[in-house]
């Protein structure tokens, strides 16, 4: 297929510099994206003056998608973008003022005029960065009142970014590192946004291309696809054709009748005792449209084989075509199934393809890619391989965009500090409960290169080093706790937004430098972390320092229940 | 709570207005937004000479979602804006260009500049109807090419369109009628889009409100919220609220400490033996939380009350606050309860809400407002109703949203006929085959008011009639079919786009008759194919002669099996 690698790059830079001046992609994504609530807080907040109580909160999930061990982190630069380009028009406070239960005060949208984000500051996990449950994946530090006001869209747009990346990456993880993987998923996906954000972030998760026009323009992402069934049955017979002549690759010569050329060749199995499954007639609706197709695209002849009869009809079709193509200087690229038994398929269309290339000594026609689709998902990509089959691409798209298994990521915005104060949401359920204080966190690598464990600290203790002993505790679980001696020691949170207080931030990286970063801490992570049958937990702790602050602080809050 | 149908019938206006002008509500919906195939269909038609071929397709789902026996369908005004806008614009084209796999000739660019849907004429059955597998939602016809180029989008619009309208349709039935139901999902939906798709479709499915403030906006959707439980640990005691006054209802006093008021009315609970669970301390930091929003909203008090303890200190708190503001002349809207055992708790809640009222003489101080949330879904719904509780609203966001039971509805778009000839899609699952010929499809109602049964017919069978004994048969099985005698026969599909023909079409309804159209038919099905365990089938069949049709295509168009 074709690369694109030269569009890519060119739009890239394009990209970038819609962020400095531009907001996120998609342009109903504005301060009004945001829960009610919001603002009657925001309110509230201004009313007892208390809107500029400067706060920490933390953006975290509880547990890891698809019953695995593993997340990737994916949707910062979007919200990046939203932050920089916080501000409220005219006409969005009208409209608040209005949609507020009681009449409001003038002077509120007086402060709603001025507010932006100049004074909040974003720390943030790189993007594309495999995360645990409960480690910050942004931590973000203003005035009360503001800081709220980005919370359900921050939410929003990592919340399903992050899901459908790590839907990708796990796809990627049992399809292997040498298959192309195609997101095909815009047709089902929920509505517009989820279209694009799905082609965007599996790009992210490890797939190689998209058949999303849109996701190619904005993000530069490979596009790929060829014909569906309704373009093979819109035709009758070849007959039809009525443009035959095709000029060689090489420009040299010119096929005058490439019709006649298909039909010399699907003979030619007719009467090979090579081919005996193939004596009957071949449909001739899908032989026109191969041919219509070839003579459109002789540099990417993919057909779709299954409208009719893959064996039958579809394989012997398409190896006609491609011959003929052959004969005139071009390489046909392959096939894809769209239904039946994929395996089975997959391996009959091969035994064809090394046939014809050992009967009529076409190198490397054996090697033809055959491209599988059909409500594709993790399930089935295991299924395959524990089969045996003999697909090069797989096209993905229903279970893989809306993330079927599991509709969504509970990622949630909780307060952790306020004016310096400490501040934990309790909970009947332990898990629930969020971890206080304004944090740093650090991943601990051990010998062999791996990530052995996530720890969380106090803002001012002293950062782990490497090759001290560090005591890490389980957060809520007293007895669980390990002494453990990294051999590396690297931060998470970086910061990605200052506001306008001129601290040094972390620029946006491409789209592909992401994809990078993801691939490679994936490739990082130890293999019994990332299978998909009973993973081995991956640790998440706290330093003893914050274990007993946490314990401290739920003590004193924690209501003494009383037994009737 | 407020009313808003002010507001809401401006907007509506303002919306109308769009239509006619603008495009579809998500700007990023545009010619691009689709699978690359289109396009390189589109050339391959264009280079045969076959890209104005007349074709018709059917955009159908084969099966209703969530194991239910009705569908809503939604998406259609997106749809339609989106046709009746759709143009390439130079940028689109030069992309188009580059991302085609081989060069293509300046011609197709040319047609590509003078593309619209001036030629394509749109059937549908109405937005917000009742509809069922197999009949189409629409029916697209005109020039080969163009309406190819529509797939991906339609299907987009209307697939989460209509699951998201079924879920929140399926929700209603579970809760009743006489509860009041808030959609909350933003923060968990699939993108952004996946947000604003699901207040709009929510709404059309039975829902009161949103929390979705660019929903409201755009839609006119009633909004809601209050606050989170950040508010309630932003704040540490009463002591911080520095501004205490609060003018009276009528305007005719001021009460200038509002705290000690509450204060006064928290200590008579403890004093009272009515309420000898609250003799504990309550916690201050909820109270003073409560106590400024009230302040805020005097108007419209609603609290959060699970932040700490819902029994010991969240209902205390909000009776205080609430009583304070009655003394006032002030009406409190009731309470928020988002997580533990909402059945149990929101029978206790109830019992000492009517504690107080008998208690303290204040009329109507029981039947204040409940609302519960935390992963409410269908299940959860019924349970909660099995148990019995004393829930008035439900605040549902994340199952809801991302249709958690069944993320995606599998619309799909098929070729039914070209040139007038007409095209059948086969398949090895018969569930997958299509039905072929422009057709009409009609709904037949029984004696009792109740649909009976949807027929397709050829586009130019003579409809059947009121009164007359007609044969329905199933499309594929031979022994199903039955006679039905309609008493009122409905014409299932209306012209919504005729591009320029002048042929005439109908307008689109504002949204809030698209939900009521819903609601009325919903309403009007027989109760047993609307129960959550094992409803009913509802039958979808074809003319006789429809059927013999079929039959003989299938056999011309299968190949015969050998067995080997």
């Amino acid at each position: 297929m074709e690369s694109m690698e030269g569009r890519e790059n060119g739009l890239m830079d394009e990209r970038r510099c819609r962020l400095v001046n531009g907001g996120p992609t998609n342009p109903m994504v504005t301060p009004l994206l945001t829960d009610l609530y919001q603002y009657t807080m925001a309110y509230a907040y201004w009313k007892a003056g208390k809107h500029n109580d400067r706060a920490v909160f933390d953006l975290f999930f509880r547990k890891c998608p698809f019953g695995g061990e593993y997340t990737v982190f994916a949707g910062l630069e979007e919200c990046i973008m939203f932050i920089a380009n916080f501000k409220l028009t005219e006409e969005n406070i009208s409209f608040i003022r209005d949609a507020l239960p009681s009449n409001c005060e003038e002077g509120f949208l007086d402060y709603l005029r001025k507010l932006d984000c100049s004074d909040v500051e974003v720390y943030a996990v790189p993007e594309g960065s495999v995360v645990s449950p409960r480690v910050p994946l942004l931590r973000v530090e203003g005035p009360i009142a503001v800081v709220q006001l980005l919370e359900t869209t921050l939410l929003n747009l990592v919340n399903y970014a992050s899901l459908v990346a790590t839907n990708a990456a796990r796809h990627r993880f049992v399809a292997g590192k040498s298959k192309i993987l195609l997101e095909f998923g815009l047709r089902r996906a929920q509505g517009p946004d989820g279209g694009i954000s799905a082609s965007k972030y599996c790009y992210i998760g490890g797939f190689d291309a998209t058949s999303n026009v849109l996701a190619g323009r904005l993000f530069g992402i490979p596009l790929r696809g060829t014909h569906s069934h309704a373009f093979v049955s819109s035709f009758m017979s070849p007959d039809e054709i009525v443009y035959k002549s095709l000029q060689s690759f090489d420009g040299s010569t010119t096929c005058e009748d490439f019709v006649g050329l298909v039909q010399t060749w699907l003979n030619k199995f007719q009467w090979s005792s090579s081919f005996s499954g193939t004596h009957g007639e071949t449909n001739q609706s899908e032989l026109a449209a191969f041919t219509s197709y070839a003579l459109a695209f002789p540099n990417n002849f993919l057909a779709l084989v299954d409208t009719y009869d893959v064996l039958r009809s579809g394989i012997p079709n398409f190896c006609a075509v491609a011959l003929a193509l052959s004969d005139l200087g071009y390489k046909a690229v392959g096939i894809r199934l769209d239904s039946g038994d994929l395996a089975y398929l997959s391996c009959e269309s091969r035994r064809f393809f090394r046939a014809i290339e050992k009967e009529f000594k076409v190198p490397g026609f054996g090697k033809m890619c055959i491209t599988a689709s059909n409500d594709l998902n993790e399930e089935t990509l295991d299924h395959l391989n524990k089969q045996g089959h003999e697909i090069d691409a797989f096209g993905i798209g229903t279970y893989l965009v809306t993330c079927y298994v599991q509709a969504a990521l509970g990622c949630v915005f909780k307060l952790v500090e306020i004016n310096n104060q400490p501040r934990i949401k309790l909970s009947e359920d332990v898990s629930k409960v969020s971890i206080p204080c304004k944090k740093r966190c650090y991943r601990l690598y051990g010998k062999e290169g791996y990530p052995l464990v996530d720890l969380m600290t106090g803002e001012n203790e002293p950062p782990p080093k490497v090759a001290e002993r560090i005591l890490c505790r389980h957060p809520f679980n007293e007895s669980k706790r390990a002494y453990v001696v990294p051999q590396q020691v690297v931060e998470l949170l970086k910061c990605y937004w200052s506001g306008s207080s001129g601290k040094a931030r972390e620029e946006l990286p491409p789209l592909k430098d992401i994809r990078d970063r993801c691939m490679k801490q994936l490739e990082q992570m130890r293999p019994d972390h990332m299978r998909r049958l009973n993973p081995t937990p991956y640790k998440v702790s706290v330093s003893g320092k914050l274990y007993d602050f946490i314990h401290f602080l739920w003590l004193n809050e924690a209501p003494v229940g009383e037994l009737q």
